[in-house]
């Protein structure tokens, strides 16, 4: 049964947020994609309008009869009010070349298939006729790629994929071919930014075959001190083989964020404090925040969170933050457009929402409290 | 009687923090001292060993006698603890002049003579033999005047003041030479400085033979939006006329900041209070502070509490962080010396803990609140 979803599921694909799985206040989400195309019909920039329209039924079809797509809404883009399709930009689901330009001229046949109770989401008619798609929430690349692969199983058996023996899978860009993976661990090292030790770090990695990006994958700047980590090349070697090497890298990175937050805690104990308090104080207050601003705030209320100097603080309320206060989420709560300056002001409300229920033991105390209690 | 009062009485002279008086929260004090010397001594630099003993002597005995001196301490400062003696300059009871150097080589005889309960001391061997004094709390120049001119009658009746017949009372600055009388008024003005009113205003009050200095008098700089507004000039007026002038010019600059404020709230209402917000924020949870930057976030809280933006929070407490987050009143409280880092950690503690008993109403609503709820 697939319904055709319009408009948008409310809460689609956020289970990510919920801050379960592996150390999740290092690692915000776990993400895997598998690209994919359908044999006879032109890839990528090369798909006509029929193509695309082809390859949407063939993905529709398929869909009705994939165990783990039960239940899915198939998501046309040019059937999706802007805002909608932002939303599933802004909850890491479509891409921004998903949703085509901003004028409304989407392309034909774009579309998303959302799971209702898997983490499971498939882009039609992006870079390659299929993204298989998955996001977990904390490390948990293993599981992740299961599911991930059962998905790929399933359509490769009511789909002819187009496969090479020599090559692998084949995708609209070179980059991909083979076994068509990315992995991706959404990593939250600002310990490494504060010490200065994070471009080693990032070099290490380049030379083991990972790459990073930010938040938004491909091109995005990293703000908020979110590392995206990936696996560079997908030709030759297993998707175990990269999904276990990633892994060990990923061990490897988190083990350095720790050791950087004791060398914090070792040499600058009270300025690190200080700057964690001063972010949550200005999240707490503020009545207008940007974007930038907000994830910067925010990776510091985080680090005071693994730091346990937030007692009482949970990481999924950050989360949740993170995507709730993007522009179009913005939007659909306010049951309108805004501008920037409204948007900050909405945003920096909604925060301070967040905060105030989330309970924060001891405000008043720190290591300056040894001093006799102010009279008043 | 007179005690001869060291250590120096813990709470003495801070009546003016009391946020009495009118306007309190843009007029945080009236200050008047009257500079007055001794008949038959050397004034000021000129003044030798002999001349301070002496003078501080018939001080001690004047005092013993005048009415409104009943009951004072006479500190000397040679026999305080330097903190002590910090703690008299921080509560604007003796300038830095009269402390001498840092080293501790205070000048024979300087002293203040400290009131139990009156706004009243006096400065012994400052720049003058005596420098009768008052504060008040808010715009109270009447009742000032009447207190010092009170106090400066019961002097010369027990004291051969140095007197002039056509200039008045002679004094060991000629800027002095006449009435002697600096007034003083102490205000806060946020709005006139964010809208870029300040230098006009400033500019107009020296045409009329007004002056303003920062919160610690001459040659201190203006921090936290605090100006100290004076007259020029003592000579060839009476008292009285310079006292109603200071008062007229400044319920003059009273109106133009709240028109200031005014403007704000049309023009950028979002952006102040954004900004106010923030400043609370901060100061309530901020671990660490320097004093000028307190001062600034103090400055934006004050202006929060004049517009309403903060219901619920007093002008008081204000008030008496900015005196008890001085570094010797720091000192004080923990007991022994610190380091200007470790100031900053005990004067963020100070300043959490005052707030944190001050109940701030309706922080978690603002004009962004009209959106629905965010869901959690």
């Amino acid at each position: 049964m697939i319904s055709d979803g319009s408009p948008l599921p409310s809460a689609s694909g956020l289970a990510w947020l919920d801050a379960s799985g592996e150390r999740p206040d290092i690692v915000l989400s776990t993400r895997l994609r598998l690209a994919r195309n359908v044999q006879g019909h032109a890839f990528g920039g090369r798909a006509r309008v029929n193509d695309r329209a082809a390859v949407l039924e063939k993905v529709r079809d398929a869909a009705g009869r994939a165990p783990l797509l039960q239940g899915v809404s198939v998501v046309e883009i040019s059937a999706l009010p802007r805002r909608q399709a932002r939303l599933l930009m802004e909850r890491r689901l479509a891409s921004r070349e998903l949703l085509g330009s901003s004028d409304g001229d989407s392309r034909t046949g774009a579309a998303v298939v959302l799971s209702p109770d898997r983490p499971l989401s498939v882009m039609v008619n992006e870079e390659d006729h299929l993204r298989l798609q998955t996001i977990y929430s904390g490390l948990n690349l293993r599981e992740a790629w299961n599911l991930v692969d059962s998905l790929d199983e399933e359509m490769g058996r009511e789909l002819p994929l187009a496969y090479h023996p020599e090559f692998g899978f084949l995708t609209s860009c070179p980059t991909n071919v083979g076994t068509g993976l990315r992995a991706s661990v959404l990593l939250h090292l600002p310990a490494l930014v504060l010490t200065k030790e994070i471009g080693k770090v990032l070099q290490g990695l380049s030379q083991v075959g990972l790459t990073f990006r930010g938040l938004h994958g491909e091109g995005s700047e990293v703000v908020g001190n979110f590392f995206q980590l990936s696996n560079q090349t997908t030709l030759g070697r297993t998707e175990e083989d990269l999904v276990d090497h990633l892994e060990r890298m990923v061990r490897q990175v988190i083990h350095y964020e720790l050791q950087a937050r004791e060398v914090l805690l070792r040499d600058a104990a009270a300025e690190t404090e200080d700057k964690i308090w001063r972010a949550y104080g200005l999240l707490r207050y503020a009545r207008s925040v940007s974007f930038d601003e907000l994830m910067n705030l925010l990776s510091g209320v985080r680090l005071g969170v693994g730091l346990k100097l937030l007692p009482g603080l949970r990481v999924y309320p950050l989360n949740k933050i993170m995507v709730f206060t993007q522009p179009a989420h913005l939007e659909e709560v306010a049951g309108r457009g805004l501008s920037t300056a409204e948007a900050d002001v909405h945003r920096a409300t909604y925060v301070r929402r967040i905060l105030a229920n989330e309970g924060v033991v001891g405000t008043e105390s720190g290591p300056g409290d040894s001093s006799p209690a102010a009279d008043d």
